[in-house]
């Protein structure tokens, strides 16, 4: 059985012992007023619960900060009655089957690894760039987790230590500079500037509309990819020389558009590198799994428990 | 057997089957005129073999960037006649043991890790800031590589988009803000601007020279260590984020200018942390095996063998 646990909805679904097509999978929301998401996740769970209680184990991917090692949700900023939570206990006590918690970047990162783009390589970086930015690391063929879980938070990395403030309240980092609300955030500053732009301010962009307006020409909303990639591109340069890999996965929605980050953080990457030698065999590709990859990565780690 | 190669001397060390204490050793220097350096190893590897032959296998350290999965040095800043020199090959033919090649780092790292500060930890982040900055990594007790055994490379981080050149030719690393030499420079460099100061800038100071200086009251060798600590702090709090560590261990010569670079490091990264449950239960310590780190490293790679 794998789970993945986001803030707008929760999915669960029952593979069979091998292969990756679901037997039944089901999709609800992950809030309803007077429940609790952990009971509305045991609902679901119980739902799907074949009647010859052949589950073997639950992999489980949810929004972090968590501590996989204590299977505890320490704190998740999109489902904020979260704190604290011990929630594999909370899953293994309702259905006696060992239980596996952990990010969901961190696990999609595992499923690109076993069953998407990362198949076959030992040493990988997936980011998902999205809303904001998270990461997952393979070195060697093993998960980086850290002391307790906490590894492999790539879009905390300061990369301008006057830039804007990010998310996590800290100044600079990469997620303050080239996620989807970092690129709208830049859009809508520039056009209160007075750069002229066929985007408007209210309701902000999305980073869909941004890229649309790109494609179109509009010089600003190709000024703030380009801005965002080139930035992505050196903090790619600091993995490279940190991790060493042969590949690097991007997914989440920026990915979706394209050439417009991925050509100047290439080229970004590639002037910033410190030896040509990390470039040999690299691969930059975009995410294979989509929005299935938390889930698939949650199956993967069901599977090796 | 264990083999500590650097640009100055080469150090060999034969130990018995346990304990960290040599049963014999012997230093010469890395260069003679008319002896190419690997010869010279072989020779003083010979030289402490024991006449029952009973080595079990022999551990080498080298400066990089070398591959430690081919066995090969790419290249040696220090020891420039060295370029993809099959070193672990060429030591193996000779003695018929086991051979392991790591940069000198990375089983300076692996060394603290079983035999120094880091006993006990599970994941460790070392530093040596001396001339450069190097590193090396141990997550769920494993030595990072990555693909080509070039991963950690913690001193080429970009901390300063539009800082000084680092000795790797790209801008603002680590390396060339906190290093020994770059302490130096930002010293000579604000001397020629006029800053008053008991230091000389010829011939440059060593940061030694600079410490001393420093504890003196001297104002600008105090601001030279609060500089390259405070950015080291920057760089530090990226490492929480990206290894969630439970110990930091500094060791290298500028490490033991102490709390004038490391009171700012400490300040520094507690700041710039985005979560302080990275905080809990982390160590930030100076390393306990000196100059031997990398030898003991060595020793254990061996023994690992």
């Amino acid at each position: 059985m794998a789970v993945d646990v986001g803030g707008t909805q929760i999915r669960v679904a029952l593979f069979p012992e091998k292969g990756i097509v679901p037997i039944s999978q089901k999709k609800i929301k992950t809030r309803k007023s007077g429940e609790k998401p952990e009971d509305r996740i045991i609902d679901l769970i119980a739902q799907l619960w074949p009647a010859n209680d052949s589950v073997v184990s639950i992999g489980l991917a949810a929004p972090g900060p968590l501590d996989p090692k204590a299977g505890v949700i320490i704190a998740a900023p999109n489902i904020p009655e979260w704190s604290n939570l011990p929630l594999r206990q909370l899953i293994n006590d309702q259905f006696n089957v060992p239980v596996t918690l952990g990010n969901d970047a961190n696990f999609a990162a595992y499923g690109e690894w076993k069953y998407g783009a990362g198949q076959g390589h030992h040493n990988l970086i997936y980011l998902t760039i999205s809303t904001g930015i998270g990461g997952g690391v393979i070195m060697d063929d093993q998960l980086l987790l850290g002391e307790h879980g906490m590894a492999t938070e790539l879009g905390h990395i300061m990369i301008l230590p006057d830039g804007p403030l990010c998310s996590c309240g800290q100044p600079g980092h990469l997620e303050a500079i080239s996620s989807g609300t970092a690129i709208a955030a830049y859009v809508i500053q520039e056009i209160k500037k007075g750069t002229p732009s066929i985007l408007t301010t209210n309701p902000p962009p999305t980073s869909k509309e941004i890229s649309k307006a790109a494609l179109a020409g509009d010089k600003l909303a190709l000024a703030a990819f380009h801005r965002a990639g080139t930035y992505l591109g050196m903090a790619l340069a600091n993995y490279l020389h940190i991790f060493n890999p042969s590949i690097i996965i991007c997914g989440g929605g920026v990915s979706y558009s394209g050439d417009l980050i991925f050509k100047p953080a290439r080229e970004t990457m590639e002037k910033y590198v410190m030896d040509p030698e990390y470039l040999q065999g690299l691969s930059l590709t975009t995410a294979r799994l989509g929005d299935d990859a938390g889930l698939m990565g949650a199956l993967a780690m069901a599977r090796s428990l």
